[in-house]
């Protein structure tokens, strides 16, 4: 059964015309910087609880501690991100609304944010991108404008959108902002959990790991971070080990939040922060998701496994350690990998 | 995404030669039992948290409060019960150990409440259970004893087992120490939550409802309380309407954790403090324990499923009312549910 470390908090704030305004970043955050973002939109944010599993211990050999993202709004850590790059935009400047790109849960927590901040939110979204997701991003209220299925048309789409309406772009992922954003999270679990040995994130665009690495390493310079990647779209992996950022040939994994290759801000951040770069094949992703949801009674989607399926793989890494894992999201589509059990 | 109404709380109390020593009941539980119950056993529990879903709140058409069970110790609450039975026991008495028969959560939270009183436990368990049950009873340290697949032999065989080692019987739900414990639930979210109009628990055996609903209309006589119960095992809606005790010919339904007939105790408890009993069908359970999977990111097992399949089936109870639903517990078979979806 689960043991809960942290306790969840009270409701969140869910209204304001009033999102308050931090000036954006212009280089890597430092430690004061990822404090100022919690500081401005902690409370916006659902504080996640840290749980625990007596059972996954035992079968990792170590101690864990999952940093549950999956209960943050919209269901995943992107809420974060979006709301630390939406208030550095200047207040005057805002009502032209937020834009961006994505087919994931970065399309619902812009959505969302503009919707806090009363303002319109535009999703690029491929036409190829399945319903439930559009639908998700409209339930927040967002225009959802179609384009074809390849990164080009996305671009050239959100360029030609931006150009349009004067709505300001929130990346995904390779953005200073954002990344101040993502390692919010980490620094939570950090401060609740001071005792922890290790730090374990997946690695897709980078924001979340990026963001995770720099907390960790500037709040505790002998703490381990490593990011968890899957073998089928190890551009992470490559780029770390060869020092040059490369692509991926394939986005052939249940990850779905993971297909995009690695940012370069991100990148240069990991070169200089991360400890390795896991990699974990689909079966694996698999059973460590299975074992969240059984465990912790946790609905998680693939991509938050990750961690996991990379601490019981390497296990030799992890024995008697204290380990944080950053449950990144819980927007699993349920039907579908109902299908692979 | 789901809103967190109540925190979770801190660990619990992880070991005890010492669990205290309460009278048990030979009555229905009074305010008070249910009261000190809780104060007795709420150090070895899960404080579980109180969830809420704006997206379930729209589609119920109602406002909805989540007791989430599923996060409770073993995933469920019958721990609340077993415990409270297990107190009951003279400190004297209690070294020769606990006995049930389950295939269900019941055994798992006699093996633990056992653990937790360093204690023997014995399972006696049908030969057809499940094997991941069996596993489970047994990670809890507890002997399981097999027998023959019917009702007769189990009962044989448990008071062989009782009468050769002493061990005391932990009965699963027709038994007064047992309600007070399960009522236990329903009064820690009346307490944090004092504004529902009306509570919904599942129905199978009637330990969970029983104590509920006294615990509901002891501390507010005005609220109304319901019991969900599968179409195909509603042996607690013809008990209720005719007056007599039914029994179930089949067992027929995904609510594993349903399909015992109601207890005398229980029933006579219901027949003065439930408002009414509502059935749902199949299709209805399967598919309330998806939308809570995906809206509250929590593994929920389809019994727990029944009362909010029971709000949406039939809404104009419902219409606009503040609702609290004891979702009871979180041990669902994900494989075999897998091939339902």
């Amino acid at each position: 059964m689960p043991v809960h470390a942290q306790p969840f908090a009270g409701p969140v704030a869910d209204s304001s015309a009033e999102l308050p305004f931090l000036r954006g970043l212009n280089a890597a955050p430092t430690l004061l910087d990822i404090r100022q973002s919690l500081e401005h939109i902690g409370p916006y944010l659902q504080q996640t609880p840290v749980l625990r599993s007596a059972g996954l211990d035992q079968l990792a050999g170590a101690r864990l501690w999952f940093k549950c993202e999956s209960f943050q709004r919209v269901g995943a850590f992107k809420m974060r991100g979006a709301l630390r790059a939406a208030i550095a935009i200047e207040p005057s400047e805002r009502s032209k609304g937020l834009a961006t790109h994505s087919s994931g849960n970065h399309a619902q927590a812009v959505a969302l944010t503009a919707r806090l901040m009363n303002v319109p939110a535009y999703i690029v979204m491929p036409s190829n991108a399945p319903e439930p997701k559009r639908q998700a991003t409209l339930g927040y209220g967002a225009e959802v404008i179609p384009c074809a299925p390849t990164l080009e048309a996305r671009q050239k789409t959100l360029e030609e959108l931006v150009v349009r309406t004067g709505a300001h772009f929130i990346p995904p992922y390779d953005d200073f902002n954002i990344i101040a954003g993502q390692g919010t999270s980490a620094l939570e679990l950090l401060e609740s959990i001071p005792e922890l040995d290790i730090l374990v994130a997946p690695v897709g665009g980078g924001g979340l790991i990026s963001g995770t690495a720099l907390a960790a390493k500037l709040l505790h310079p002998e703490m381990q971070v490593y990011a968890a990647e899957p073998f089928a779209v190890d551009d992470a992996y490559r780029s770390f080990k060869s020092g040059a950022l490369q692509v991926n040939a394939s986005t052939d994994t249940l990850a779905d939040g993971l297909r995009t290759s690695l940012g370069l801000k991100n990148f240069a951040i990991i070169r200089q922060h991360l400890d390795d770069v896991l990699r974990v094949d689909e079966q694996e992703i698999l059973d460590a998701m299975i074992l969240v949801w059984e465990r912790l009674k946790v609905v998680i989607e693939p991509s938050a496994a990750l961690p996991l399926a990379a601490v019981l793989r390497y296990s030799k890494l992890f024995e008697g350690k204290k380990v944080g894992i950053i449950l990144s999201g819980g927007n699993a589509d349920l039907r579908e990998l109902a299908n692979l059990l």
